[in-house]
């Protein structure tokens, strides 16, 4: 079950509102790499959890601290819109806020929520819940988390970049930190399940015997005017300790010309397909 | 530029067909876990990759061969729609089949694509390319395709383990092997560039002077009735050599509250919130 | 069965184009407070309507009436981008309208549609049908209908609030005048089938041994930090005349712990999960 | 900030699984009119609302307890999934359960999600945020809640009435009853506001000049071939107390033909249309 | 402006309900074959429509033909879903209709609509307004109708198929009917353009110099392991008579190798990219 | 099976980088009108032709040909995104760059993407896969090609005329030539079947028995205040050769009142429905 308090987690000051920003930081809210995204991804994989229960816990436990996050972008969202203008005329008055509305801006922050956040991203887009990647299996989606927070860290980063205002600096500081520790969290799992190796391929519950194991540890070069590029993906031992890396140059196809043959009658096609 | 062969890269067979199975298939090829996902990825990466050209030109190689992919299962699910019922009659005529239309199977494969795959999930959600994960970091977007390739192993094992056709359970074994490959193809890269530690926290470019690292290795416990569960998460050295695991629990917010005020005349709301 | 009359309900008129505000009003079209959704939301009532005809035919006529509504603004959208630049070099030509084009309005109005309405809201997302709310209960449907004219309106005025067009401000006013009667249209259904309290709890055709009525009449505070915030929704009789309201301090949780045990094999999990 | 204990808000018993049933409990989770969409919308309500803070902190509170809600749905969903055939020959060997897997069970509660809940309605279509309204203004949002609190109430109704699991139907009786306040507890915060003539029509902060109040009272009958429906719509003093119900047969149409001429040259129009 | 009738264009009969194909005729409602398509296509085109009025005469009133069609088969699936079971119990009693709600019958027809009607397609996915297409250029919006057409007479003969129902069978021989009018409406609005030739390349308004008419008439055979197909295509004078058709077996690509060298600092990418 | 060389098909420059214009090609990749669309328009309608396999190799031909127009557009929207500003200082300092990001460029190409290319459209909507039309119709798949040809060619006419950069303009008449060749490609398929008059009514194969043909040749007038447009589709022969076209002016409804009667106990309706 469960609560809320009052205050936001961290302080979120906004020194000089901007509406662009605004928009802008619609990406770390309903965004692909954004906080609606991790907090529902951990929601659903902590529902779904199976064996250990502390990394169930640990699920539901940062789901939470990252609906916390969703709260406090949605206050910086509102703060940058502090002001913002809400007729052409107070637009076209102050030079450099009219550039904001008519340019770089969210209309829908005038129109649909009242200079509020949206849940939707940089471009307006709404988040979909497709976007909640929950396998039931833990190796999986231990990956799959660092590579929300790689993402979320990414563009936290380039927000960071582009705004001069001290406020949102500081509270982006605080997101970037909690990235860092994210990542590792997840990747921290995934050696108390017994480090990479033990986990490799994922899922490592698969029998042996399900896998056509002559076609598991070859790199396939499909570039017909280069060489296969070598590295470590094409020699030395697989990374999950079963087989010896290689490259294959472009192979024939082993396969048979797909030819469906005639359409039935009945089945809505033309004539002449029949 | 791309290039076709027309055979497939591995054979394709279907002993029995099974429209039901078409429909589970689907999400191999429509899917968050399926190939037309990876293609597009690597495809999308490929094109905005900066740096090592090798990475690039693998990127590009193998989002050639998840294509390929795509082709072979669209063949399979076509196999498995041959001879599927056009007629009410015809499915009560054979009662396995009828089920299979009346139930588990995908009214869209007779009604819009003539018996033939079309680019959904098992849902007959058709796939939306804000799955694309591609950030232009490359430690991120390998940490996305790893995720991606797990993802896409497990739904090959369940795909396996639940056909008893033969000759589907060829073809999967043949994806499984693939996925098994990929999966350390990409991890391989992170090797390549130095190794995880080198390559924490993604991005590694972030100027430590942009993180409040005070908040970068505690793991931050909002459970109100049970302690931080213990693990490599919460002791130890950090995964990137920076800090020292810790955890805390569920301390006092550190924000402000969040009030907005009253609204603003003109802005839409009601009289009563100005 | 539908008809047209070749001229608008109401006329039309732009003073001075402006490709921005083309932009904005097609949150009227497309957007969920827009007019493609109210029409479609009272067509799919409409034929779902059961009871009443009286109603049934009401929603029809309705639904009728905002086709025409998105006909007159697909035509304010088109007046708006008249002699809107066809090329870079035009637009860096005439200072103002450069602004429009490269600034706060839609690309796609000229790449997609020639200068022309798109079925899309003020972000150039396309409206999507499954914010046609039609439950087959009456009341259900009347509050949906309510709260979909409100959104309209307060639309509707801030688009009027933006503009400084006369043309623009005239036609405004007019779907300003028939979103306030349509709140109240809906609402008088209500009263016609009995006023709220007849029709509280909705469904009313629920059977009260359907219903854990202990937990029907209090508010649940879950903030930690404050008292509950007292109000009508705290005191005083039900709404429905069934009970009487109170508030319920944060309390511990009544459930289990939702713990799901091992994964079975076979199920695509890791070993360790097993 | 969010906190989290680890019980259920109420128990969740289910005691006899039935996949089917799993599949329809989704309407609940990431149907439109499930507990995402209010969760998500009295939080984004809640972090745009201006005016009252009481009413700030139970949108808040509420969207605490509707998170809490999604939890114990996700719960009831796996319980639903458990011992489902993971198979094709298990599935064929145990009749009953047989027809749910092949028949109206959805496919990825086994293939994406390891038998547990996912974030997608009764179809499997994933929800997405675009059905979060809050518009900024207060009376607005309180029509858009009691909207969703009474669809999401006749769901919860009719997947009680068709269940025979006793546990599922104790966990629905509490789910409808907390409908029925949250219902009411929307309506109350009307009232605290003067109720509705005060509030009426929506935004009521709209100046009467904005107005073109000659069409603001009349029912507009398009249907050519009825008179129209007589009732508290068409008589009677409106509802806002500004005026008098009436209603009119299928006027003219006061507007223009919506002629736009030629296209111009460079608009990628034929010739023809030049 | 738009006005209705209260009688449906055609008369639809059913004569056994049947929940499956209620689902089924889904798709002549929100499939991307179905009427809503058309009607919003049409209606969109006719706003945008430039040059011959006539045509966008046409375009609006067989917009409005094809919302009639909408309310034909909304009915149509009312009709389909009369009597369906509302419990699992009354599932279980009749045995046919019990694989029709358990198997390939819609739930939401059950849970949302209340047995009517939803604007989905057969899988239950929501029809979105991108699959409008209206771009202003007459010529291309006559083939993107005659396609719609198409594939909506296709999908009635498809269901014309399936079903034994003698009502349902009369009823789509009248859709038939329609679509093969329409398709040929159509192409003779093309015909009165002047034909083919004079309307080929689309758009004919584009001066040849902006056109590398060397690449203008070949076929481009991109398979490696076939003789390009001979057929009209690569042989005889171009449709538009400005050229002559040949092919071109895969030739070596002419452009640049596309490496976008190294990543900038500040970009969020990885060191190593750098 | 699939196959790459490293260098682009058509040599790809950008003289000077305008991140408005990154924006505006974006319509030509992720697009309705775009190359991601046709690309798999023609592989998944490749996959499921049935009838002479010529087609279908040219099919899988062109969608590999319309898979490198990604790969060249991709570079092209990277090459237009060199130097963009990655701050908000960076941009105000070089005052016209400053108005594309502030303006119409795309946030995420700076935040999500690290400057390129995006499966998105010019509004930042990613494709999504319903926008593959495959029929299994060979007749019908044509003319939807031949309808994806020709908005493609006009967006690629409207996109040259924007730009005056010319490394574009060189790049962009190499896409209109192709465009031209594949307009007349799908179109000389209709010829080598037989002609268009064989092929109408599509699907040629539904027997007339099928269709209520005295419904297939008139011209429905459903305008009321005008007369019948008179032209080719409403005079002379049909284009098929089946029947005599003409015009009705709106007729009467021949069909029955839609009335759905009482609501079902049970239903999750009102009382007052029952």
């Amino acid at each position: 079950m469960f609560h809320h308090s009052s205050h936001l987690q961290y302080p979120v000051r906004v020194d000089e509102p901007n509406p662009q920003f605004a928009m802008m930081l619609q990406q770390a809210i309903g965004g692909i790499e954004g906080e609606i995204r991790v907090a529902m991804q951990y929601f659903f994989q902590a529902m779904g959890a199976r064996g250990d229960d502390r990394i169930r816990d640990m699920l539901m436990s940062t789901a939470t601290e990252e609906l916390s996050h969703i709260e406090m972008l949605g206050h910086a969202v509102a703060l940058n819109l502090e002001g913002a203008p809400l007729s052409y005329q107070e637009a076209t008055a102050q030079d450099p806020v009219m550039n904001a509305i008519l340019g770089g801006a969210n209309p829908r922050h005038l129109l649909s929520s009242g200079l509020a956040a949206l849940p939707v991203n940089a471009n307006g887009v709404p988040f979909d819940m497709s976007h909640v990647y929950a396998t039931g299996n833990i190796a999986a989606d231990m990956n799959a988390n660092v590579a929300a927070e790689s993402s979320g860290r990414v563009l936290a980063s380039r927000l960071y970049n582009w705004t001069d205002d001290k406020g949102m600096k500081d509270f982006l500081s605080f997101l970037i930190a909690r990235d860092t520790y994210h990542q590792q969290q997840w990747l921290a799992v995934i050696e108390e399940l017994g480090g990479l190796e033990e986990n490799l391929p994922i899922p490592n519950s698969t029998p042996t015997e399900h896998e056509a194991t002559e076609h598991s540890y070859y790199y396939l070069n499909t570039l017909m005017d280069k060489e296969a590029p070598q590295g470590r993906w094409s020699q030395g031992p697989s990374l999950d300790g079963r087989g010896e890396f290689s490259a294959r140059q472009q192979p024939e196809p082993k396969g048979q010309e797909p030819s469906l043959g005639k359409a039935r009658p009945g089945s809505g096609a033309q004539q002449q397909q029949m």
